[in-house]
């Protein structure tokens, strides 16, 4: 066995742990080339619901301790899920959640999860990113990765030649407050890097949109803040 | 100097990096003992920042490098604050978040940074729970830790038998739909651990209450949830 650790340059990524591993074989079995299993495992249950997965998409298992120590990124490491990754695009009539420049796996993966949760199913990634397909990714969505579809631009400008929709940028300096504003579909909601948001530029990008907060803090953290409109969004359609 | 990685049984805690630095400095100049600025640091405004607000408050400063790699987490870290730790108590006619021994430092911290931006500041943690001053803490708060008022308990009970007032348990076989609750006051909203929520037994605990999602995931991550409770109310507020 010669497994390396996670380059984002290969064609293969990796479902690091039990959890993240059944989520894999759950989700998309079809993309996985093979599982390996730490023979110190202990959750019984777990691998053999792990076993049970492979042996009916019939999958390869293998048993090892030290190839998965190479590659795990945590301590007791008992299942690895070895996958081919894939190119997917975003939906034409959809609405869409655009990240320019996201840079931390444990965001992005929290925010793939919520927006499954509120029934957003197309992402838009604009470089330079952190990497979709990265374990940290893959391990903090809990399965929700495999469950959107997902696209990537060198710019802003390329995905608005790309899909022509209404552009809701969230900004501190937005010109109209979240709950007020009136979405019209389809849509594109964007948000900027972690550390600094979305540039002025983006004031005459479609309808600027603010979240309401105290003075307190400067900014909420990126998934709280996409957290927040998804939900009021997911709220107002089910009223 | 004798400086050694963080430990929680410590009395005294690390604000790690050139952003957490100031914000301690900023926020609670009075708990700091001494700060240690690496010789090697390029963020010039920044370092002369901290050596201002030093001065103004008489912090000592020290010079160097070895000393930070040693008590650093991560890379390239240019600056530590060395604080005191301290006691602090919620208060009793405010609104509480009560966690229900939270793991993720991250988590908690963002957590903490998402109350003071919606005049929540008033945090309940019930033991076993991850340290509310390790240095993940800190550098994910933001600054927000050193607004709020916590207490830790070693049992809901012991929290309940303290503070009188409504009880709203979040929880995903809540029996009442986040917007539709009139939340009265003074309230706590309990919120389980990361990976299993609240046990059953929360649901005779006051009123329970869920977020509304899709059948897609099972949960939110924490935060999110957290966020989105904070966020509904506070514009319910503000109408």
């Amino acid at each position: 066995m010669s497994l390396k650790k996670y380059n984002k340059k290969s064609n293969q990524s990796y479902a690091l742990g039990i959890a993240p591993t059944l989520d894999l074989l759950r989700e998309k079995p079809a993309i996985v080339k093979k599982v390996i299993i730490n023979l110190n495992a202990k959750d019984t249950k777990a691998i053999d619901e792990i076993k049970s997965l492979c042996q009916k998409n019939k999958i390869r298992v293998e048993y090892a301790s030290r190839a998965i120590e190479k590659i795990a990124v945590k301590e007791n490491t008992y299942a690895v899920g070895i996958f081919e990754k894939y190119q997917s695009f975003v939906d034409t009539v959809s609405n869409h959640i655009v990240l320019i420049n996201p840079s931390d796996p444990g965001n992005l993966g929290t925010i793939i999860r919520t927006m499954l949760g509120f029934n957003f199913n197309n992402l838009v990634i604009i470089r330079p990113a952190v990497d979709m397909f990265d374990p940290k990714v893959v391990r903090s969505a809990m399965g929700a990765l495999f469950n959107i579809n997902f696209e990537y631009f060198t710019s802003f400008e390329e995905y608005a030649k790309k899909y022509k929709r209404s552009f809701y940028p969230f900004m501190l300096q937005g010109a109209q407050e979240l709950k007020s504003v009136n979405f019209k579909e389809p849509f594109s909601l964007i948000f900027g890097k972690e550390s600094t948001g979305l540039p002025d530029s983006f004031l005459k990008t479609g309808q600027s949109v603010y979240i309401d907060q105290s003075k307190k803090i400067d900014s909420f953290n990126l998934s709280i803040a996409v957290g927040i409109a998804l939900h009021t969004i997911f709220s107002q359609k089910n009223v």
